[in-house]
């Protein structure tokens, strides 16, 4: 129980801060701006729940770990629920604190959702946005599962993990807004409107492949460290 | 005695750094230099005088600590008075130094004061900040409490808490200006002006109601590392 | 076989985030924004696949290593095609994400390349650039040798290396794009036109010199850490 | 010998980067990006030449040692002039680079030198400049003597110092250019015109007391993390 709380409150924070970011201060700080607040917001957690649930706080590794072959699918799903339950809160908290300024509307400003196409920041194709995706959790779980494995500095693994979840803002956001995560997509997109809600599939189906893929890749054992 | 110094001279280098970053470099470096700037003096401190004093140099964190039955209320109560005194001798400084410069005035330039409201950034209301400085102050908490508890690497305490208030501000500049600390509120609020010392109420209740509140949750044993 | 597949995934990922970066966002990142992408991007996968093959991803690297008496030359050219096909095919990959965009198009956005002179950034001369690159590849690699040798806490490596990759981009950009990497010149040159191509020998040459040099240097014992 | 060496080639790295990112990126990268490449270019020399020297790479550093019992007089004038010659080389280095710009000339662009008045950025009097650099400095080398003393985690010691040193520059690049150096300041100043050299005496002077106060401090037991 202690773990699923831990997941909850990482996912509420990585939603309500890299979110936040984007719709609070987006337009002062910039694309790095907002993909450093991702990132930190994944390091802060990293280490402040972390030690409880191992702070994956996205299903997309959740799922990854399976395929490795480092968690029961069953404690997956338990994970799951309380991350997608977090990011949901986070995203009603957020629009709640952005509400505060009168000429916001969640309309016009957004809450940080996913998308691509027209209208969307760099209006990439659907298929850059799926490939974009799909790649870019492969290489972040390959990151989570080598920095978390036997020979690698366990005190590290949170930093490196989270500054890997920086360098992808800084490339994607244009894409897609970067999702990686199919909590941080689900819960802005409940209440972003029609257009976030009829693309979220894509955020939900292109992490979990490129996840589980870099899983299988661990649990094949083509990436062990040994001499 | 020790203790005492260390998070005066914690608190001074916070606020003389911080809030010196907002007012000489702010039209220059913008909200994300200012973020780091806060979140990097914060990491010096942990590691110069941490080995001290624990690094609190933060009334919020100090009781969120006795609530979480890792201080006695009467050491918070030396911390407390030693890091108001740090960030109030820190505001001096930073208003002879700014004062260098021919065009400077307080009126008008400010020192790097919170607020909330008409005329201050995002002119955001009262409940926004407040809800902002309790939720921020909460997860800051979460990760002081995480990162120096049982389980995690205390090496990278510091670091990941440092960073962690990087996104803060990164999010909530302009909402707030980001206080999640009294003494770093106070301090500049006594040269501000009325409007500062006005709102500074704001910045004393809500940052202690997030950190105690997450101390409650770490004395509750929920967020323990037990499997 | 585990080293190379390690050295492939770690070269492609540091050409499809560093120069995705510039090609995909580097108009609202800006020049610091790309330095922290190629550095980031080596961070995370020092600690991702560095357990494995120890994360050269560089064929300067690789040479300084061999010349530095740390690894065996017929082992560094194993590394070294690894590296050349990563970086080959993130470009490819690049590539195709790039080309989602509407507007985009190789021959005026470019993928990322190196150059110099008459229409390139900051249109250094030859000479420049090739003292840059033999410079800062001296430095880069008198780092690696010295944070991953005796008495160096070899947990930060992985960091510092990073960041220092980070620091030699917000220099040199303007100068070359920075290379101080044959591979990651290599890939993007071979789709980005015929002025890329032409020039590639330099980011092969200068950067091959400067890890050289470094690894003599640390041969000769000059760097060690006696007392 | 090897000591010398690496002390040379820190401060040749920190003056070449560090000043290099402001004369050749400057416009680009900011004052956010500067200050980050004088932070970083420390951090990677930490790791670097750390384990040979200590990388103290200044002059204000290395007399704070001596202050703080830390050091013997006369190794510390060795690794002064390793410094001071570091710096030397490095400007002349950057010059060679940057005059491979056909726009660039040292009257107008300058070599990163330090400064203070009339014509030079912020134009802050020469009170402020000297109140500034003397208590960053002093700030500078509490972090320095704290994080690599008793009970502080020593890897970490360069990481938190560098990061120091980018918000000591985010606050002050307005101010004075940020020295807290003598040998930073000294390198560029050698070629960078009358005014600079007519200046340099204050970053000789404020950093050294401000240094050497820090090490009196530290000295005196009062920063000891006695229980």
């Amino acid at each position: 129980m202690n773990k699923l709380l831990a997941e909850f409150i990482g996912t509420f924070t990585l939603v309500l801060f890299g979110c936040g970011a984007a719709v609070i201060a987006g337009a002062d700080i910039g694309l790095t701006g907002i993909s450093f607040a991702f990132g930190l917001a994944l390091i802060g957690m990293a280490y402040g729940i972390g030690p409880v649930s191992g702070c994956h706080i996205n299903p997309a590794v959740s799922l990854g770990a399976v395929a490795a072959g480092r968690m029961e699918i069953g404690v997956a799903v338990g994970y799951i629920i309380a991350q997608v339950a977090g990011a949901i809160v986070a995203s009603l908290v957020l629009l709640t604190i952005a509400s505060g300024k009168a000429d916001y509307s969640v309309a016009e400003n957004g809450l940080g959702q996913n998308g691509w196409g027209a209208g969307y920041l760099g209006e990439y194709t659907m298929m850059a946005a799926f490939l974009f995706e799909v790649v870019a959790t492969f290489l972040f779980v390959v990151v989570i599962l080598g920095a978390t494995g036997a020979g690698a500095p366990s005190a590290m693994a949170g930093l490196a993990i989270g500054l890997t979840l920086v360098v992808i803002h800084l490339v994607g956001i244009n894409i897609t807004g970067v999702s990686v995560n199919p909590a941080r997509s689900f819960g802005p997109a409940l209440f972003a409107g029609a257009t976030a809600l009829s693309q979220v599939w894509l955020f939900i189906i292109a992490p979990i492949i490129g996840g589980v893929l870099a899983g299988i890749v661990f649990r094949s054992g083509v990436l062990d460290s040994e001499t």
